[in-house]
Parts: structure tokens; sequence; C-alpha cells
């Protein structure tokens, strides 16, 4: 197979281009296709879908030793993924986008909070195949490695069954240990959310300042939930759409009209 | 009435505290209850359900004119809404949380991208009434009193009738006097998406540097899509939700589960 036609691969994440699952995920594409990088230039959690088109963008090329070039830009990681097929690729073909691997879940209400989900979902608005992975640990030092084996092992059927229209994979994967991993099931979004708390301190001139933490409240014990999934050691595949209407309550509200 | 029975309505807006469709929609809240405001210290557009974990939030509240405070935070949209709910009214019920009056369009696509948006979706995740208002005129010094007509009625409404669970509303107004609106809507998401061109300068030191742009494509041409509500001068309800699962496709994908 010449280069020319391996597979083109778009390659972003939300925690920055020095990410050692960023790293992981570069390794996977690499056995499949020619991989091209764009990624922030430092860490963007909690971006979600957020664009930047009041500020100038900047992009900086930057070759590695193992002859890769990854760009990395002060943009948001949806901001990555358009930069990415316009500048960089200047609109050609991308056969996959694929963002993370992600140090920590995205499962359930995180889906809405995430730049990782964020990038893959806007990678489907323009109808690219695009697969979001997270793994289950925060750790910059966290083991990829079973991340990586999933990661690779879906990469390959969704290049070879394309994947629906519009439609974005969101794999979040168990903090364990690969032999301990039972296998994949494809889930929904489970019904769980963040109870937010804000710690309050005094800065050094007497002022106060928030810290947002929180914890995630479960009570969606479906099976076919991703929260049961990563609970019982399955990796958990997530189809995303962008449309986000509530068709089941447009009927419902007719009395608005009125 | 007295002021403890009237309901306690948060506002909430992507603008910054000093817009005018804040305003507009602050003096529209008045009407019903007791209000109080959260909003960016600054304009916040493209933001997103982006959320601060990672910086510390300042929060300082300023007492108006006219016995109202707002409090000003350096935090996006949807910070807004959990330090409005969680800090400034320390977990009290909230009747109805307003999110706006945009100075912009929020339709179709745009639904992912906005801050205004995201915020009412957050206050839907806490099963909290919301609604987000957006004016199809981008101009700081926009005409908002259709707007604000059409808000009063939505409110008047939504307070009478509980929506349904998890359910937020995105209002977009025609940009046209009152009058020649022919009246409002229930929408579903436009299949459109927005077409990108990034317009390359350099700075004074000879690097490059991008600012996004673009345009709208539209080839949906559905008389219960948003765009068309708009473009034939209704107002625009969408009910959203905040679950983005593809359902329609998680039996397809089950092949990816071997």
């Amino acid at each position: 197979m010449t280069n020319n036609s391996r597979p083109l691969i778009l390659v972003v994440n939300d925690d920055g281009y020095q990410a050692k699952g960023l790293s992981a995920l570069v390794h996977v594409a690499q056995k499949f296709g020619n991989v091209v990088v764009v990624a922030p230039d430092g860490t963007r959690s909690g971006m979600s879908h957020a664009v930047t088109f009041n500020d100038p963008l900047r992009l900086t090329g930057i070759t590695t030793d193992d002859n890769l070039t990854i760009y990395k830009t002060n943009g948001t990681p949806v901001d990555c993924v358009k930069l990415g097929q316009k500048v960089v690729l200047k609109d050609k073909k991308i056969d996959l986008i694929l963002s993370g691997i992600n140090h920590g879940s995205n499962s359930s209400i995180s889906v809405i909070y995430s730049g990782t989900v964020a990038a893959a979902l806007e990678g489907s608005i323009e109808n690219f195949p695009s697969i979001a992975f997270s793994l289950l640990n925060y750790s910059e030092e966290a083991d990829f490695s079973a991340a990586a084996f999933y990661a690779e092992k879906i990469v390959e059927k969704v290049l070879e069954n394309p994947l629906p229209p519009h439609t974005a994979l969101n794999v979040n994967i168990p903090n364990v240990q690969r032999s301990d991993i039972k296998g994949m099931k494809i889930t929904r979004q489970t019904k769980a959310f963040w109870h937010e708390e804000f710690i309050k301190r005094k800065d050094p001139n007497g002022k106060n300042y928030y810290w947002a933490t929180g914890y995630l409240i479960n009570e969606d014990t479906g099976k076919d939930s991703c929260e049961w999934a990563l609970k019982n050691n399955y990796v958990s595949i997530q189809p995303l759409h962008f449309d986000l209407t509530a068709y089941e309550h447009i009927n419902k509200l007719k009395f608005l009209e009125k």
C-alpha cells in the first residue's frame, strides 16, 4: 500500500499536545493511516463545544523525532478539528477523526461538558467518521495500554464498516488491566448528574474566589447505560448525534404557540 | 402577593453583565418575580457548555440603581447557572432560569456552540424550567422591544404550565418589527451547518494568525424547522434535551461489540 492510499487520520485532544493519552492514540492511528495531529498548546478540560471567533487563533507545526508533524494551537478542541480540516488539510477528505485518549471519564452527563467528545461530535457535523476515547484515569501518568488495545480494535472495525451518517462514537475504557476487561458494549447516556459544590477561599488580598468540585449522582441502574457497562468492566461505546431537539415533547408544547 | 411568594427567577447570559439584551430580559423577569442576575464580566460568545474547574472563579455583587443586584463572574455562561444556584441562592428552589436575550441567532446547529443555550440546558439538567432567548441581530444596540414582548408571553405561559421534566426551550426571535411577527412556532433543529473559513494574517512580528469566519449552509426546507419559522417571521421555540445518544443507531452498531 502506498502512503497516498492509506487512510488520512486527524488526531485531536483536549489535554494538549504533550499528553500521554494523545501519544497513545497517535501510535494506534499510525498503524492504519497517515496521521496529522492538531492539539491545544495546553490542557483544555471542560471546554465542551466552545469555538474561538472573537480572538485570533495561532497554529504552529512541530516536527517530532519519528517523522510525525503535530500542530499546536491556542484554540479549543473543536477549533483543532476546524483548523485541521480547513487550514492544515485544506479540505482534503479525512477518513477518520480520533479524539483523545482523554485522561479521565467522559461518560453519562460528562458528554455535554467534554471537549474530547465535542471534537468528535464536530467531526460528525462535517460527516467524517469520528471517535472520542477516554480512559477512566485522570492521572497524567495513566497506563494507556488497555485503552490503546481497544482503540485499535474499534478503529479497525470503523475503517472497515462505515458509521451511520453524522454519527460519532463516544468510547470510555474502564481503568483496569486489559485482562480484566470483559468486552465492549454499545450503550446509551446514563441519566446521572453532577452534584456541584464550590469551595470558597480568600486570596492574599482578602478577596474571595471559588473552586468548583463535585461528584456524580447516579440513580440509573439500566444495564444498557454507559455507567453500568463501565462499572462491570466493559468498554462503553455510545453513538452520539448533535440534534438536541426533544422531539418527544413537540406536540405537548403546542399550547405555547397560542 | 408578598415578595416571598413571588417566583424566584435566575437570569444569566453570555454577552456579559452590561449587555442591552440582559437588561431587556431582566425587565421582563421583574414583572413576574424576584430576580437574581449572574452574568459574565465580559462577552463569552461561542462558549457552548464549557465549565471552569481548573481555574478559580470570581463572583462580585453589583447593586444597580433600581434596587437590583447583579453578580458578575470570570466564568462561562454555564458557570453562571452553577454559581447562581449554589453560591448566590444557596440551593434555594429556583422557579425559572432565563438566559439572554442573546445578541444574535442561536438557531439550527448554533444550538451546540451557544453559551446562551447551554446555560438553559444546564438549568434543565438540574430540572429547573429554563429558557434561552436570542434575537437575530448581532448589534450591541439592537432593538429588543419585540423580543421582550414575546419573552414576556412565553415566561407567563411557562410559569402557568410546567415544562416537561429536564426540558429547556430555545427561543429565537426574528429581527423585525413586532407588528411583522406572525406568531410563535414549536420547531425542531434545522439540519443546517456552518461552512467555516479561516482568514490568515501576519502580526507585526511576522507570525501567522487566523480569524475564524463562516456562513450557514441550509438545505433543510422542512416547515417544522427553526430556520423556516424564522425566515417566515415566526418566533421559533425549540424544546431541547441533553441526551446526545443516537438511539436510532444502537442496534446497527452491535457489530462493534464483537
